[in-house]
């Protein structure tokens, strides 16, 4: 009682506005890689810094890669929709979950998520193709926070 | 440091406190569906607005329907448990995450969710039985939170 | 617009930057779990209390079983490391979500969540061991929000 009493810290407050921001980004991410077109990928591109960094560190199904600015990142979720992978008519879900958000400062945070991802998601069973980690950097931009690095692994 | 020490909005602070409590509200309509008995669905119903509607678009295992308003809501409820498709005994898990929540105004927000339902959960492994998405919205009442409309799409 | 207007009560605010860490915890005791080596289970009992309680009520790969306080807690952890259980090289995902968090009072808290352990991650496809739930109470320390008790029913 008495703590709830105490005054609240400004800054823990922003932090949780700031936190469901970037919990809601990583959950339209895996939105937007099942559904969004070829034709759609600039709600995807939003999502991130200009600058940022697509890496994937060590692949089950994926090849080991690093893509970086928007141009080279809209090339290869262009790739992945043209070889099936993602996208719509692929039937894929990215369920994305067990995520932690932390802050390095106000205006960057690190994130650490799951990922599991089905295909077939209309054959008689749905079929899981691969699970693995992501860990993010978000930053903070005048349009509100955008992820600037993710790692992904496989397995 | 400056962005923390500025003025926080309250409409902000207010909608991190309505977006916690529908996120809660949608894990505990996933839980209801795998543990409420028939006798136990009024706290399913306390979490639907009196005229909600749950509308099944397109189905893998569940057929296409519409069902609107609290006595629908509940036979269709207790047709499931009657069926074996969810509930004590059936050892299902509805999975739900991947959760984005929106405001289109104080009062009312959307969200979408991926669900990932398990059945034989006891068994020697645990069977996937469907996946698929659910696009709700959720309306502020006198009484907090309740969803209005739950559209759902498995696959 | 009226409510939104409303004065905000500072325990509710409180309560959704208690709810955040309770959260994160929840998943970083998953992470811990995939990725901690017995040399680092350190961080896994900084999230518990002294006196945590961690209960196995019923299982389907793991035996039913009550183990209390760190140094329990602690053999416990590494005994399923050394039967290949979950750690670092076991290449085991624990999934969490649809958490629900509700608080007792402002000091007290529970979480149920559902989990899906995957196994063999690196394999052709990744193999779903058990699914299940946590009953967890949390509490306030002056070091942050602690485990208390975890009560994990699988199937």
């Amino acid at each position: 009682m008495d703590q709830v009493a105490e005054a609240i810290d400004p800054a823990a407050v922003r932090r949780v506005i700031d936190e469901l921001e970037i919990r809601n980004i990583l959950a339209r991410l895996a939105h937007i890689a099942d559904t969004a077109s070829i034709n759609e990928l600039d709600q995807y591109l939003a999502l991130w810094t200009e600058d940022g960094t697509w890496a994937v560190l060590s692949g089950t199904s994926l090849p080991t890669q690093e893509q970086r600015g928007h141009a080279a990142l809209r090339a290869a979720a262009k790739a992945r929709r043209e070889a099936g992978v993602q996208g719509p008519g692929t039937n894929s879900r990215h369920i994305v979950s067990t995520n932690v958000v932390e802050f390095e400062s106000a205006d960057r945070a690190r994130a650490r998520s799951y990922f599991h991802v089905f295909r077939d998601t209309r054959g008689e069973r749905p079929v899981s193709d691969s699970v693995g980690e992501y860990t993010d950097t978000f930053v903070r931009t005048p349009e509100g926070w955008k992820l600037h690095r993710r790692e992904v692994v496989q397995g």
